[in-house]
């Protein structure tokens, strides 16, 4: 097995530096229609071919006169002028010798067809929009490597401009490799991926302006990627190459640019998106791309963009940077910059930044986050409540004005967002389970933390305000929820209740600790004097309610436990075991907040109430009251 | 001639919320590809079709064991595995049962076809992407009213889905009105205006991702404004009209809308902008957009852009302001809030800005602004050195990081500029006048201030230095000058010199007062004893050598002073008059400033140089040496 070693872990700066380099791709420029020409990039300043005005206009309705014949006209000597001494005229219009200026229709005291009578002189020019007073020919309108906006072009048209040279956009070509790779999502089967980072690139340099061009994937073989290679770099001022860069044994896009180029960067200090290499071939810039998508994307926003806006002559604008606390500890390694994407929440002055899954392969860690949370090279990682800096992925006022909740998941705040969104606020939510809820709420992290706790007194969540926080938190009657077991439809195993899940060939998979339903599931069990250890799976832990479903679904395990509104969704057979209360804590001085208003107003809303019957297991009475003063 | 009279000066918040009352454009869907969304809005929550990955995949290149196998290894008790307890396995390749775990290639202390040997045990599920790991399926991925990214579009397709649904986008005509008004520039001449009104609103609105129709132009005649917008309103959902909502004779749009819909408002108090009108007819929305291009392009950011994103449900981000000082006194009038287009320069700590012509006509004042100044309503304007809020036009880098130049104009600053473009640098220059130039740098306002003053011992700038400023500047040499009179081609007049300006036929045009070129003809006229009220048109101003240039050209004058390159631009003919110095005055402490640098280094460039020798009239021995310490 033939594997390649990384060049270096060179730090990103130097790598980026390299890039830019000897990748710039070179100035080329392009005449183009004006009308066609909004953001496109000015190659040379852009000079007027005429004058605009082109003509003395009157900027004024009223009467065009000789100034010279208005001097004496006072209040207590008024002047009257007889036809052709003046002329009517309206704004727009042009100035016509003999006359110097325009009189507004408001300073005409009297006024017949032929005759106006005066009461104030006027200067020459006045109320004349002279020729050239906004634009003057031969000068220039626009400059340099300026990318053109709405009122550009209309200042060029208005200046006669009709056409202009703008700088060639970089011709790129995608190159997707692979043999496990697909494009189209029909095809999908076990051992196949759809090649959504091509997908990805395509779109993010349609936003930079530039249209790419997919190339078909290449399978895994050095000869089909290097005729592939070679005819690219002689066509496109780009290459990009999708994945293969790694260390692999199928990774050959190192010895393909070493063979026909120059490999100047294989192996960047960064977590992730490490295996980035940047070389050329025949002058061409080459960029192996490595394949997990959240390293595209970061190969996109650190090496693609940055070299197509410095190719476009465009500022590459830094990132909004904001300070943010750790919410919980946070390792990292010492040989690399790491990009650890988070949530953001604002419920003090200050920001908390809660880690996302931190896998290379999670494209949804990039939807959900807001912001990439820097980990220097030298740092092992941030303490909980420590500061850090974060890169907003998303403008402030979305982040600044929601509503953020933590605590156990249930679907049914997604359809609470959604009826959120109709009055345009938003909710942000972070699922960590019903106890990592009233930790957050504890340390201020959140407005609103949905809890399902059993007391060992048999009662729901009220114990959570009295044990853990204060008397400034009260209760909201969320749902009553039914907990149950999901099996396969039609239920192939017979499994009927708890005791069931004993058996020798029922494979059970768990919740996590911490989670209101892996503390139902062990009170029952202890109810019911099961021991947790017969129970094959047990140690098996899913975290959320739709990923026990959707295991269930697939065939990996048996049976697990969870509300009844997933297994409808997944259309699972459900065993009901139990009613629980699913209610949300609030701190009270938040009940004044705008979206905490409209979420409590939410719960009550019978439209809402309408749509969680629909979904099943759900039970609204008192839904949105306050249970504890 | 009937008139309307403006039902109201309203506030420019009122009108706002009355627009967004009475015109919000229904939210209606449509579903398309997921290839085709970016940018596109979704209309509702986007849920998952498929699992991603689909099948548990190694994370790793390896090979697949089964965990229980492994659990006595250690590096005392070696293990080894033949095959098949093992089999080798690839980054992402599917794992099969009975394998449930993954050990990489670099924990194999020993390796053969048949055989590994391991000394560290592994849990069951280690270094495997399971299933679901990045999306579940039957979960949202994407939310509602969420405009779609690049990476939304991959996570979507990693998903499974492969058609959403998104907000339409609304339907809008722009509907040029006025006699005066052409499309084809070819057409242009004497009376006639080219509608860059709707070039501009057409990509305005394209930027919104808004493809509007363009109506042809509709003449000033009631009844033909009257079928095209009713017929209008059946098809679109907005309706802007350009001009004809002003209190002119040919105005209709008010009295349309009335006659067949509401009039909602009418009169914003703004400057410019104030003919703004708001209406329905049939319940869409009709916006009567005045038809001066700033006033189009304050309607368009006020009412036009805002109505666009509450109907896609997008937030409209509030502009970013920073605070400036004002270079001179401004003067407003209190009955509306005025948006002064203005430049904005940072030489030290503060911002200074600039006013730029306040002309609703002037459609460079906005190409040039970096920002709208706000002269609330009830304010009569600012003194110099105040401080005012700015609406930021252009990102802050780009005002941050430039070369400000302020004094007198030479076109060879364009020339510069472009030099200082291909180094990533700009440069920003305003025309004041060399005396401007100088009081610009007392007060801080500049970098570099170009001058060209002859002092009365007949040498030009140094006594600028020591008259006005301290020995913390210096004098940079810029460039010997050619002055001299402007002629139509051919010299029609005859003229030869200063002498011949005296006759009776000639028209001259001059400079303004406190101009270099208007110093050096004072001077020069008292040197030949010359007497300037014997000049015709002497008391006629403009201000720049292109102005002049332009005038004669078109042959509202018959001669001007200015210099010989912008003589030769315009093909005029030129007859010297004598040769001055403009040079460059310069804070020392700032020639360490990179721009300044690359300022100074250009003005020595054998290309630039070449350059200006092409363009004639200057001298370029000793440019860019400092000539006084």
């Amino acid at each position: 097995m033939k594997r390649n070693i990384y060049l270096k872990n060179m730090p990103l700066e130097k790598a980026q530096a390299q890039l830019i380099n000897h990748g710039l791709i070179p100035l080329k420029k392009t005449t183009i229609d004006v009308k066609n020409s909004l953001n496109r990039i000015t190659y040379n300043p852009v000079i007027a071919n005429v004058s605009s005005p082109s003509y003395n206009a009157s900027a004024m309705d009223g009467i065009a006169v000789i100034a010279k014949d208005t001097e004496e006209a006072t209040e207590s000597t008024p002047i009257t002028l007889r036809k052709p001494q003046f002329i009517n005229i309206n704004t727009g219009n042009p100035l016509v010798e003999p006359y110097d200026a325009v009189i507004k229709i408001e300073d005409l005291v009297e006024r017949t067809d032929n005759a106006v009578t005066i009461i104030k002189s006027i200067a020459p020019y006045q109320n004349i929009r002279p020729i050239g007073e906004d634009i003057v020919e031969k000068t220039p309108i626009i400059p340099k490597f300026h990318k053109i906006r709405p009122i550009d072009i209309a200042a060029m048209l208005a200046g006669g401009v009709k056409t202009i040279e703008v700088i060639q956009v970089p011709r790129v070509i995608v190159m997707p490799t692979g043999d496990e790779i697909i494009r189209d999502a029909n095809q999908l089967s076990t051992g196949k991926i759809l090649d959504s980072n091509s997908f990805f690139l395509e779109n993010a340099l349609k936003d930079l302006g530039v249209q790419p061009t997919i190339h078909e994937i290449v399978k895994d073989q050095f000869d089909l990627l290097e005729a592939a290679v070679l005819k690219a770099v002689n066509h496109y001022d780009l290459v990009l190459i999708g994945a293969g860069s790694s260390a692999g044994s199928k990774d050959f896009v190192r010895s393909l640019v070493e063979k026909h180029g120059v490999v100047h960067v294989h192996g960047v200090a960064i977590k992730p998106g490490k295996p980035t290499l940047i070389g050329t071939i025949h002058h061409t810039p080459v960029i192996g791309v490595p394949g997990y998508p959240v390293s595209t994307y970061l190969a996109f926003e650190f090496f693609i963009k940055p070299l197509i806006l410095a190719s476009l002559r465009q500022p590459y604008a830094t990132p909004n940077i904001v300070k943010a606390q750790l919410t919980k500890r946070l390792y990292a390694s010492l040989d690399s910059t790491e990009f650890v994407r988070v949530k953001l929440n604002k419920v003090t002055d200050t920001f908390t930044a809660t880690p996302l899954n931190r896998g290379a392969g999670i494209t949804t860690s990039v939807v959900e986050a807001d912001g990439l949370l820097v980990v220097p090279k030298d740092k092992e990682g941030f303490e909980a409540k420590e500061t850090a800096d974060v890169w907003l992925l998303k403008p402030l006022h979305e982040i600044d004005q929601r509503l953020t909740v933590i605590g156990s998941h249930d679907i049914l705040l997604d359809e609470i967002d959604a009826f959120m969104r109709d009055q345009g606020m938003t909710l942000s939510s972070t699922h960590v389970g019903s106890l990592g809820g009233v930790m957050a709420m504890q340390t201020n992290e959140c407005h609103i933390a949905p809890v399902h706790l059993l007391h060992n007194d048999g009662v729901y969540n009220q114990y959570l305000i009295e044990k853990y926080l204060s008397q400034d938190y009260v209760l909201i009657r969320g749902v009553g929820r039914v907990q149950g077991l999901y099996t396969k439809p039609n239920n192939p195993k017979n499994i009927q209740s708890l005791n069931d899940l004993v058996k020798r060939d029922v494979r059970f998979i768990n919740r996590q600790r911490g989670s209101g339903t892996r503390v139902f599931l062990d009170y029952t069990l202890k109810q019911e004097n099961l021991s947790p250890q017969e129970i094959q799976g047990y140690n098996y832990e899913l975290p959320t309610h739709t990923m026990v479903a959707s295991a269930i679904k697939n065939g990996q395990y048996d049976v697990g436990l969870g509300i009844q509104s997933v297994a409808n969704i997944y259309h699972l057979d459900f065993i009901p075991i139990g009613l629980e209360h699913y209610d949300f804590i609030v701190y009270k001085p938040h009940l004044e907040l705008p979206f905490v208003k409209a979420f409590i107003a939410t719960l009550k809303n019978p439209a809402f109430q309408m749509k969680l019957k629909r979904m099943g297991g759900y039970d609204c009475e008192k839904s949105g009251e306050i249970l504890s003063e």
